[in-house]
């Protein structure tokens, strides 16, 4: 059974017991959510891994995309970004593996993860046409359904899937300054646009609910047309898309399986909200996964910011799953320390909306660490600050010494002075 | 005369064309603007330099804090930190030095300076005072408006003068988990705790404006009880403070000095829009200049994307003017690099809101980004992009080689699919 089917039967399942005591809610509140389909719980059956759950009430989740590329594979590399990700608090990884042994390097990071585990399959079922010397059109929905069954079976827990992008999405994207930046959007627009013919996800979806339901993966509906700029956002190509996502949403909870919807993009700051309020409605509430969004186009080397900035307005206005930014965004495969900065990114947004939202484990991490500073005392400082290490290094090369204040005022410290 | 006696009489001032023409904004616009208290015009009358406009319907501006401490004073790293705040885009500079020779560092810095520079005079007051042996309360008004005195005949364009730190609110602030976090409201706290007296910089605010008057200097009325923490934010000590800057704010403007306001601080995510509005209410829409907010507490090593946070959602509510935040707020003295992140990451703020509030520059430029983003034209996204060497070094450090797309997607680049 599915957690939705445990649901339906009003039974409470494992899975929402471990989710209730971790998120300190109430039990039959996890069960009515995952019923009306506004929380999700991350856990593939054949994957031996706590489970989280991501949505209504619950703490703000984060995310951090690794994984190959053809020009630069290196799973020693992969497994320190899965590593360092989870050292910094990351809640989830994805693998979007398109170079070197795509099936070596899921099966062993998948191992090596102690979070919940996402892929994108549609990048391995075209990589691995292309390997075979055909063309991005030679691609069939069986081959698709193969890389599929391989990622259920190793035990992914969630899978981006671009089924909402239809042809007249597709044309509608054509007026775009950028008609479409998503990887598998593209992909998946050269293989409709070659063959003539609607995109094999949509027209296939129920075979695709048909595996997921059986190892109970939460499909991740892909935005395949998400704004690539500012001046694409909310746009006809956009919205028709996500009118699809929110067909798809109910016919997948149909099914017994449980439903994320992903969101832009780039987007201005004005529009933030209205983009939250606006996939809420239409995919009925389920949970919101959102990559940025991006508030300006020109901050290459800096993104995992220009994300974080959109990402908090996003999730005040009800996202409840962010996707990492790193600075390598646009550029570059991320490093390792770049894995690093645009997991604190998020953290700071998870924090943030968290401690509003009255969260009890943000509230209390953030008293002590008010508590240590104002005891300028930088052991608990160390301990309850998002990157210690990070901290301690700045601490470090500032050659302070024995004094106990900071370099930045020296003997003039505010928390030193009497009154 | 000032600005704003020119205001009065209707005359539109040199500073006034300048302004409205790098704006985009008409002149009599700037005039009213100015008159009603909304819009101020940085240039010490001595000082030749470029004036700039902060406040109504004008470009976000921003303002990098340099300069030395008791236990780091280098004066080539401080004229290093104003070169490279000046090469990513600050618009102001402010030199809070209080190690080392604190009037040698003001006037070189002043004189490498291109853009306004601003200081806080009472941190020398004080440094000067400890200087000669003698204690923080031995300092006497007539000290300080010497110093002041030194500064604006150096030509400082805007000064941070904690004037409405009234003990009422220096008893309230007692009663916080961080009574005090800026240095010089912690200094002026222990000055009236000592002395059982009166804020001199209330007392005496009137001798101040007479200074300020004869060089048409902008006062910048400092939020000495701006909230250290979280759980401080909005309360008793910080509005009581406000109402006090409401009322000087008054007696700036009548008597023809220029006012801003300046603002919290550590401000939960739900409140900063409130901040704002208050703000701008109390002080009759005078601009704010404001220090993040930061939105946690716990991301030391990482405040200058906490406080981009808390910047975005104030800017967009009517904040004018961004204080940068950088990696090692709470940790140290900034390193160069440091000022460079802290740079950026305001300008990606500001560049965000100049953009949805219909600003052509930023509008232009985001387009040009996206073009060359299209075309893949790396050498022009370099151009548009808001930090081209850093964006450069992941380029070169990726070994693409002579690839055209980047090593994120390499051959499965999404620009270059055909559909």
């Amino acid at each position: 059974m599915t957690q939705r089917e445990y649901s339906f039967r009003g039974e409470i399942s494992q899975e929402m017991k471990t989710v209730a005591e971790n998120e300190g809610v109430k039990e039959n509140e996890i069960l009515n959510n995952i019923k009306e389909g506004t929380v999700v719980i991350l856990k593939n059956k054949v994957h031996n891994i706590k489970p989280i759950g991501i949505g209504k009430n619950l703490s703000i989740k984060i995310n951090a995309n690794i994984g190959t590329s053809p020009y630069d594979f290196n799973l020693a590399k992969e497994i320190e970004k899965l590593k360092i990700a989870e050292k910094y608090g990351s809640d989830t990884v994805m693998d979007l593996s398109v170079g070197g042994d795509i099936d070596k390097t899921r099966k062993i990071l998948i191992k090596e993860a102690k979070i919940p585990f996402g892929t994108v399959p549609i990048y391995q079922a075209f990589a691995d046409i292309l390997k075979a010397g055909k063309n991005i059109e030679d691609l069939k929905i069986t081959d698709f359904l193969k890389v599929l069954q391989k990622h259920a079976e190793d035990g992914v827990d969630f899978v981006t899937i671009h089924a909402g992008l239809t042809r007249k999405a597709l044309e509608a994207s054509k007026k775009r300054k950028m008609p479409i930046v998503s990887r598998g959007g593209a992909l998946l627009g050269e293989w409709m646009s070659k063959n003539n013919c609607e995109n094999f996800l949509y027209e296939y979806y129920d075979d695709i609910l048909d595996i997921l339901k059986e190892y109970d993966i939460v499909i991740s509906l892909g935005d395949g047309l998400r704004p690539g700029c500012i001046d694409d956002a909310t746009d006809e190509a956009q919205l028709m898309e996500l009118f699809v996502l929110g067909e798809l949403t109910e016919r997948a909870w149909d099914k017994g399986v449980q439903v994320m919807v992903e969101g832009p993009g780039h987007v201005p700051y004005n529009q933030i909200e209205s983009n939250i309020i606006l996939q809420k409605r239409i995919c009925k509430g389920a949970p919101f996964y959102i990559l940025g969004p991006l508030v300006t186009d020109i901050a290459a080397g800096y993104d995992h910011i220009a994300g974080a900035i959109g990402a908090a307005l996003a999730a005040r206005a009800g996202a409840d799953f962010l996707c990492y930014l790193t600075p390598a965004e646009h550029l570059s495969l991320p490093s390792v320390e770049d894995v690093r900065e645009g997991v604190i990114a998020s953290k700071i947004v998870s924090h943030a909306i968290d401690l509003i939202r009255g969260n009890f484990k943000a509230i209390e991490r953030n008293k002590k660490m008010s508590e240590a500073r104002r005891n300028l005392d930088w052991d608990a400082m160390f301990k309850h600050v998002l990157d210690p290490e990070k901290a301690r290094e700045y601490r470090e090369k500032s050659k302070i010494g024995e004094h106990i204040e900071c370099t930045m005022c020296g003997d003039f410290c505010s928390v030193k002075r009497k009154f």
